[in-house]
Order: structure tokens, then C-alpha cells, then sequence
């Protein structure tokens, strides 16, 4: 699969009408989100590494036009889309990196029909990516370095994509492993569990199965104690981490009930029986509004594992996402549909110190000496500017992006933004090319 | 990838503790969700394809091997893992059927370190396939077969694999078709599609793009009509389907505004223009509930394209599935975690009419001759039960479930799920095993 098929039917309805009347001046089309959920006060750009690949290797294999054929596609379509690869330029904000609304993640530049036939799968994954970059980032804003975090969303992320995708991006934000084995082969990520309440149950008693765990896993022992009763569950595994001298490398893991309370008696009944080190671990439906009440009511909980409520936000689903025509053939153009227009031309991003904000700016404006471009040229001509990085290199522009932050737009509930801007010349060129429409 | 590593760590484990123990009894697992969102009267099943191709496959590739012996797992371990196969039965509830909170969806028996592996894999295909099925289905209920519905998701879904999802499960739920290309060829469907804004901005001028549009597609013609102003854009569609005599396969789409509103304008506009039979398509955030509203004030559209907000339901973004061991060497087990007991031994749902609800009762109990048992042997030591079935088979069954269906568990915002009573039997083996922990 190169990628051809992967699309929405216009497109390639589009495309073919493009060559049919040898249109291919060069399209510029730019990414960005309309408006940000009520609760989000940025978003963490991922996605974009995905994005090159796809577009390096873009192409129609023999099948793919096969298939074209049979739902009506004619000859010269199919001899064009044979020839197409994707020769254009991509200007983007690095992964990692925090934006708001109405920035444009990336902008692709090629010859229109090829810059339009990317669109679906472009859309489809830097939206994937961003959300679950951006509800990972909240929960480890809010755990605030206090409690650390794993990667347990594989089993109710929304399709195999989604769970790789979760662990690479919990990668970034700065979890510290996931338990998806195959995603931490792809991403170098440090996998990470425990055990299940089934193995529990496949023993005749609780104690029997944490000490068989315990002894085949003696370096890494992390005993379950809610299968039954949780507190009960407790005094077995003492007792088993006491019996084999685990005391330094044992923990308990807590799925169920009022978490910070049982993690509460859990800590005194584990510190009376002389096992300060033991850590405790909780799991179960958490979400970045849980995380922030343990960190803030100081429950007693090293670490929580986390997935089904930030693989998909309860309140924020979905991001208003679009790929959307800003210039064609050097002409920039706009639509003004109604709460959906666009601004016309190729665009930067100035960003400024947290106070000052953001300003949406044209490409070729000349920022002032204290602005920084976020947008970068990552693609040329079909080819790759620069090596592929490592994760860890996103991983750093979070971290640093995430202390630049003002506190009031990392606020859970009701976040203010950073401010954004238009410059002068946007705002005049958008006037004009408003006037001109029809014209 | 022949998906050993398509797992969360610790079903790796778990299983070579079991190896390392010689535990191979069978166990029995139960896939179900614990409770249905408030506003889901029922559950449309979907995945289990996915499920059986997993299985048939599954095993561990010298590569995945590798990968293992560098975190950890020993000798031992790897060649129990090399040996192994999936050699297990499953009993599964067939697609496209209607199922409610703690019925169980499938029952994987299998010696308990194959059961146990694959429930990452299981659980993540059938959450994802089961939830976007349910999402379409309500859309398809609010529809009532006054609008036709077309799948549009691609772009916005979380991720490929959900896409391909989405492109599947709208076929089940009685879609015409899916934008989604790829997912079209992979699964027969009607690909369908229209134009992009950035299509018409490509030309001079609205008229220009319409003329070149209909001229490439005089069969399909759908003119979207709302990128600069709504009204004026229908009026240049009119000519130009005047001119080219399309006034018997033209379209129009509207895709920003108040639909409702704008289609009433635009039905006035066509009919006075002598183009009755020009259909008008509506698209731009739909769900089941405008859905559902467009059909009750019977605004003039013909069918709709739905999208984002059916990949991710907003107010049902997640689904609480879970896979528990319900039986372990011919040994029934139950779990008693605060909130999330569960039964025993394996089990069938027993079917009565759509008044008398449905029976959740042990696997062997013989069932009245009104009842129908809802799970089916679909695989035998390893290997399917019968040919794999076409998606029709599973669109029929969605349709005569959704007729048997009470209309207070179709509503879309309070719906009242049928009932579901344990059995005698189950019941008292829920006693007997509770009474029987720890001793």
C-alpha cells in the first residue's frame, strides 16, 4: 500500500478534473484547527513524522488504479495518477511544540492535484496525533513530575492505529513507558505492566498467585491487590514481598474503589510493616481531572497507569481540524462560508514571549528580532530537509514549550490561551482578496 | 507482524508464568461491556472478523522473539512463545446483532496463556468496531430511511484503523456508501464523494468551477454552493445544470449555515427553476440527534454525509468493555472488586421477544422454545466454523434486530435498554462461588 487509495473519493475526483484541464499551478493548502474545545488551552503538534513518511512513499500501485478503473475512472486519469508522486514543499511546526487555534500545524505547497489528494490522510493523522498528544499532555501537566505515568491505553484506544500512536506521543509529553510491547519496539519507549486479576483468580488463593508472581519476576514485582477485598489484599502481599525480601523493588497496584483512600491505608499498613520502599500504583479509569485531585489532595500514589479516558477525551473528542486552500497559481484565495471562513496566502507564526502572544503573520514577513518562526521547511521538493530525528527531540521542545506556558492556559477547566494576532499585512491582504472575490 | 506483540506486557508475563508453572487448563474468558453510556439503548456487535483473522494468525515471528529476549524474557519463556499457536475455541455473538450492558459479545476458551495473550488485541478491535457500529446505527435510526446516509468520516476519524472501521460498520448499519477509498475496495462498498471547497477556489470563479466540474462528471454532478455565499452559489449550480441538461442526475451540496434553513431556500429555488429532481446533499458536523431534527421538521434534504462526529460520539466517546476469566480448569471464578464484580462460568444470552428481554444464563442450560441463544460457535481449535460470511449476512441481521427492536430503546437521549435477567442457575453459582473465595 503507497498510499494513493487512502482517500476520500473527491479527491480523486478533484484530481482528475485537474488533469484533464492541466491545471497544476501550485497549490498552497494549510492545516490548522478552527477552535480549540473549551477545556483545551493548547495543543501538542505530533503527527508530522507520519506525514513525511506517507508523502516520501506516495504513490499508486497497480492495484490501486485496477480498482480506479472499475469505479470509472478513464485511461488518462488512471496514466496520471500512475505518473503522480508528491514533488512539494512542507513548511510545519516541529513535533512537540505548543500551538493554539487557527495556527497552521503545517502547510503543503505542490502542484494542485497532488497537494489535494493528501489532504484525507493528512487531516486523519496530525488530528489523531495532536488529540492524544494533547490529552496526554494534560495529564502529565497535571501530575505536575509528582506522580509519574505509563501508557495503558492499547486495549480501548480506538483501533491499533490509535494505541501506537498513543504510545509514541505519551513518548513525547514525558510518560515514562507504555505496556503496548509493540509500541515500544517501534518507538524505543520502555514497556512497562503488572498483572491481571485473571491470574489472581487462576490461582486456588491470592497468596499462592503473588508468590508465584513475585518468584518468577523477582526483579520487577508488582502484585494486584483488588480482586477480593483490597485491604486483605495488602496483608497477602506484605507478607509475600516480606517472605522473598522484596521490600526495595515490590509494589502494589490499586484498579478499583475510592484509589486515594486505599492508597492511603495501603501506605500506613505498608510503612508499619517496615516496607517504606514499597511502591503503590493505581490504574482504573483515570483522566487528567483525577490525576490533578491525587497530586492536590497529596494521596500517596507513585505512579497511575493510564488510558480508555485520554485515548478518547470525554470532553473534547473531537478537534475542529481542516486542510484548507490559502493560494493557488500565486493567487491567495480565501472562503467565506459563514462561521467557516478561511485567510487567504502562505503563513508563519511568530511567537513571542507568553505575555505578548502569538501573531499569524504572511511566510515572507520579516519578524522582529524577539519572534521566533514556528513554522519550519521539513520537506522540499518531495524530499525530507534533514535526517529523521529521535523521539527524545520532541520530547525537549514539550518540556520547553511547557515551562514557556503561562499557568492560566494549562488550567484543566477553563484555560486562556495564549493570544494570537493577525499582522497587518494578513489583515490587509485578507481585505483585498475579500473584495476581490467574484471580481 | 503476526500479532504476538500486538499485546500489553503483562499478558506477556503472565503467560510465561504460567508456562514456567505448567498451568495449561483451559480457561474461559467473557468479553462484554459493564455498562451501556446513558444515552446508548443498545450495542450493534462488530469486530468479530477481525477477531477470527487475528487468531488464525497469531503467533510470534522470530523478530518479535528478539525483541522479547531484550527485555527480559528468558530461554524458556521465548520458546514457549515460538510454540505457540491459538488452539482455542470461541463462542461470539454475530455481527450486526443488538446486545445490552453484560451480555457477553464472545467467550474465548483456550489454555490460559493463549486466552489471556490475545485479550489486548480482542478487546481493542471490538470496543472500536462495536462503538463506531453503535454510533452509525443511531445515526441510521434518527435517518428512519428519509435521508440517505454516506460515511465521510476518513479524514477525522481517530486514526487508519479506524476509518477502515468506520467504512465497514456504516455497510453494516444500511449506508449507501463511504468516501473512504481504500475502505470502499477492501469491503465492496459504493465509494461516493462530491467536491472540496478549495476546488471551486481554484477557478476564477464559482460558475467557472461548476462548468468544468459537471462537464468532467456529467453523471455524478454534485455542486457544493456554500464557499462564498450560500444562495448565490445555488443560483450559478441552476445555470450551469440548465445548460449542461444534468437537471435529472445533479446535486447540490451545502456544507456550512443553518441546513435546515438553507435546503428550504435552495428546494424553493430548484423547484421554481423547473429542477425537481436535483437532489440536495447536506454535510458539515452531523450527528444523530440534527439528524434526527432534520427528519422531524422535514427539511427537504436528500442524504447526508456524516463524519466526524460519529468516529468520536461526543457524549459517548469511550465504552467500559472489558475480558474477564469467568472459569479456570473446569473451576468457575468470579471477581469481587468494589464496582466491578463479575460473574462466573461461561455463558449464553437467551433471547425472548422484545417485551419479555433477554436471559443471561450459563452456556449449557437448555433453552425454552421461545428463547434464542444469542451465541454461536464460530471457532473449533483454532479454526473458524463455517465460510467467512459476506457483510451483507451481517446487514440483514442488523436489520431485522433494529425492527425487533422497542421504539423507547431506540431513543436517541433516554433510551430504555431491554431487559436482562440472570437465570436460576447463574444466580446460584454466583452464590456458590462468592461463598467459596479463600476457602
Amino acid at each position: 500500500m503507497a498510499g494513493g487509495l487512502l482517500t476520500d473519493l473527491y479527491e480523486l475526483n478533484m484530481a482528475a478534473s485537474y488533469f484533464r484541464r492541466d491545471m497544476a499551478g501550485e497549490a498552497v493548502f494549510s492545516l490548522f484547527v478552527r477552535e480549540l474545545p473549551p477545556t483545551r488551552g493548547f495543543l501538542v503538534v505530533a503527527g508530522l513524522e507520519h506525514v513525511l513518511s506517507f508523502l516520501e512513499a506516495f504513490d499508486f500501485t497497480e492495484d490501486d488504479l485496477a480498482y480506479l478503473s472499475t469505479i470509472g475512472f478513464d485511461g488518462d486519469s488512471l496514466e496520471a495518477f500512475r505518473q503522480l508522486r508528491f514533488t512539494g514543499d512542507v513548511w510545519a511546526v516541529p513535533e512537540g511544540r505548543l500551538v493554539v487555534a487557527n495556527e497552521p500545524l503545517l502547510e503543503v505547497s505542490a502542484p494542485i492535484a497532488e497537494a489535494q489528494l493528501v489532504e484525507t490522510y493528512l487531516l486523519n493523522q496530525v488530528t489523531l496525533q495532536t488529540t492524544l498528544a494533547t490529552n496526554a499532555a494534560r495529564c502529565r501537566s497535571a501530575a505536575g513530575g509528582r506522580i509519574g505515568l505509563l501508557d495503558f491505553s492499547f486495549r480501548r484506544a480506538p483501533g491499533l492505529d490509535a494505541a501506537t500512536a498513543m504510545a509514541r506521543v505519551c513518548a513525547i509529553v514525558g510518560f515514562s513507558g507504555t505496556s503496548n510491547v509493540d509500541g515500544a519496539r517501534r518507538f524505543g519507549v520502555t514497556p512497562g505492566g503488572t498483572m491481571a486479576h485473571s491470574y489472581v483468580q487462576a490461582f486456588r488463593s491470592e497468596e499462592e498467585a503473588f508468590a508465584a508472581f513475585a518468584e518468577d519476576r523477582p526483579g520487577q514485582t508488582t502484585l494486584l491487590v483488588d480482586t477480593y477485598d483490597t485491604m486483605a489484599g495488602v496483608e497477602s502481599a506484605i507478607e509475600v514481598i516480606q517472605r522473598l525480601g522484596l521490600g526495595d523493588r515490590a509494589s502494589i497496584r490499586l484498579d478499583s474503589g475510592d484509589l486515594a483512600a486505599l492508597a492511603r491505608s495501603s501506605r500506613r499498613r505498608l510503612d508499619d510493616a517496615g516496607l517504606p520502599q514499597v511502591r503503590i500504583f493505581a490504574s482504573g479509569g483515570l483522566d487528567e481531572f483525577e490525576i490533578e485531585h491525587l497530586v492536590q489532595t497529596g494521596a500517596p500514589i507513585d505512579a497511575v497507569g493510564i488510558g480508555t479516558r485520554v485515548a478518547a477525551s470525554s470532553e473534547a473528542p473531537t478537534l475542529d481540524s481542516v486542510y484548507k486552500l490559502v493560494s493557488y497559481d500565486g493567487r491567495p484565495v480565501s472562503k467565506l462560508s459563514a462561521d467557516k471562513a478561511t485567510l487567504p496566502g502562505a503563513k508563519q507564526v511568530l511567537r513571542g514571549s507568553s505575555t505578548s502572544g502569538d501573531v499569524l503573520a504572511l511566510r515572507d514577513e520579516v519578524p522582529g528580532p524577539e519572534a521566533e518562526p514556528l513554522l519550519q521547511p521539513v520537506m522540499k521538493g518531495g524530499s525530507r530537509v534533514g535526517e529523521r530525528e529521535p523521539l527524545s527531540a520532541a520530547r525537549d521542545r514539550f518540556e520547553a514549550d511547557l515551562e514557556w506556558l503561562p499557568a492560566r492556559a494549562r488550567d484543566l477547566r477553563r484555560p486562556e490561551p495564549v493570544s494570537l494576532r493577525l499582522s497587518d499585512r494578513l489583515t490587509q491582504l485578507d481585505l483585498e482578496v475579500r473584495h476581490g472575490v467574484g471580481h
